[in-house]
């Protein structure tokens, strides 16, 4: 394998040591047949996804650091989709013959540092030979009962809003994926590490993710997919329509200045570019500007309407003069061409 | 992809409907960002087990349906090795350009009739594209508070015992890898069927578990990798050594017909084949002869004691003349030599 006389239980009591803690609700960790934790009495919540080397990420632009944090963030992201808070994760990730400890470890040290964040903690996993690293993370977490959001409550009426700005993470990749030389003169720039780190680093909105619920969020999901692809979510689950205000869709700043120096879209990053766990939600259209307020004081998170529901099916781009026109639900798709 | 305008919606669609029914404890099932649970009032179980093509299976010698019902039965043996019962279940599958989707239905169909087997829902899953299959299972259960069992509890005077007979697993893998025509005489047996289902459909010991955990094994764990592996991690968890009795090993009696037709040593599959998924317990000596009562009038499992735990560390065997010799812990190791 690489070298050393070094075990799959080595290497597990290795990656233990570095989840170990003294973690509330649990009462058995990492290195038995399973975790033992103690109940909730509110909703549980549960929730996995799965990274793949060369589809999802790449080793060469991804630090394993980094892939560690996102791969708890995502799944914390549609805990917090549903108003609900993350309590304990597991971890299988499959290995390529040949993989440096030392990247498993760092990828390990990601999985905590987001587990801190997000006041969670990793409480098992498995291990296993893969052609290419495969990492699958599952979350568990805890709503209380009657205060869940799904995607499938939106209404007639109901206005569509969203958090923060869209297509940062998009115009990450795009830099990343850019001949170094194209963009070298951009790199330094903050409005450039700003992407970087919006591809890197998401954020998942958890406090936003209850407010909303609070609030009375009829509807919710993460923007994992692109804001159009994930809007049509929302729709078919609730048998509804959407139109869907260009002009008030926030388009993150930093994606601006990219399309100064690439040849981007900044507005079609920010509809279907995807990963930026931004919350998108609907509500009844006079609870919006208490949401608002409200994530404004507490998270300092801006909350923006950019459209309603309406009858029917399907979604619509509504223009600055008011013209209407299909909007196709766009976004990334593993098996899409 | 493969032909057909299917995108990971319509699929995921098409699984939900293979998973589908009225699950009790089941508040949202597959389909939204993550799945709601009533909670339990017990303590809860959680474990992940990665099944990656090439490395723990291949798609030349299992079937899709036995793949899924392993990648289930695997995860609720851990849990059974806690005392516990399982609950839920969600599925992240990954998969390589051009799958056959019917293949990916029975697949599910296998997860969905394990699942009904061990009473549990599969309430949640993501897709993924990658380089082979690789299929993470992720299972949730309870078990009493007091109730459960871990690894490291074993005392030395503890005898040690094990449920079923062992080997068989491997000797099915044998088996399957074994030139085809060199086996072919042996294909139609019966002994040589029940190789073949010990490897492809191995029953995890829920009701066993629970039942020698109320008997009061003091450490259990499920012989995934090996009896001589597992018994070492228990000795490991709990700062004690052991002395397995080779004569009292039960060896699967099928594989002792596969020893005669084929170069393999029936003891050595039996301490060293690993996925049979029998118990491996401690327990005080006066409690042997209750739990194997127990559970041969309950579920027709015979209890073997096999050996007694020490003090010291590390394993030693017993031959019938009662001498005595190191007993290596050899068995599955995803990254050995």
């Amino acid at each position: 394998m690489y070298g050393m006389s070094f075990t799959e239980d080595d290497l597990a009591e290795t990656l233990r040591k570095i989840l170990a803690g003294d973690h509330p609700g649990v009462r058995l960790g990492p290195g038995d047949d399973a975790a033992l934790l103690e109940p909730s009495r509110h909703l549980n919540v549960l929730t996995v996804d799965m990274l793949v080397e060369g589809v999802d990420f790449e080793r060469g632009t991804t630090t394993p650091r980094d892939l560690g944090y996102k791969a708890v963030a995502v799944n914390v992201s549609d805990v917090a989709a549903m108003g609900g808070s993350p309590r304990f994760g597991v971890v299988a990730l499959g290995l390529p013959a040949g993989f440096e400890p030392g990247w498993v470890i760092e990828l390990y040290s990601g999985l905590r540092e987001a587990a801190d964040e997000y006041a969670m903690a990793i409480v098992g996993g498995d291990l296993s030979l893969a052609d290419q690293v495969v990492l699958s993370v599952t979350v568990t977490g805890e709503v209380p009962d009657g205060g869940a959001v799904t995607r499938s409550g939106a209404r007639p009426g109901d206005r569509i809003v969203v958090t923060g700005a869209l297509g940062a993470a998009a115009g990450g990749l795009r830099l990343l994926q850019a001949p170094a030389q194209s963009v070298a003169h951009a790199m330094g720039s903050a409005w450039a590490r700003e992407l970087v780190a919006a591809q890197s680093r998401p954020t998942a909105r958890v406090g936003e993710g209850r407010t909303l619920a609070r609030c009375g969020a009829t509807a919710m999901i993460d923007v994992s997919d692109g804001l159009t692809r994930d809007l049509w979510r929302i729709c078919r689950a609730g048998g509804v329509g959407a139109a869907v205000s260009l002009d008030a869709v926030p388009v993150a700043e930093a994606v601006e200045r990219l399309g100064e120096v690439m040849p981007v879209e900044p507005l079609v990053l920010a509809l279907e570019g995807g990963e930026d766990f931004e919350l998108l939600a609907t509500m009844a259209p006079d609870a919006v500007e208490g949401a608002a307020k409200d994530l404004q004081e507490r998270f300092g998170t801006r909350l923006t309407d950019i459209g309603e529901i309406r009858e029917g099916h399907g979604l619509v781009a509504v223009g600055s003069a008011g013209s209407e026109r299909p909007l196709e639900p766009r976004g990334w798709d593993h098996f899409g061409s």
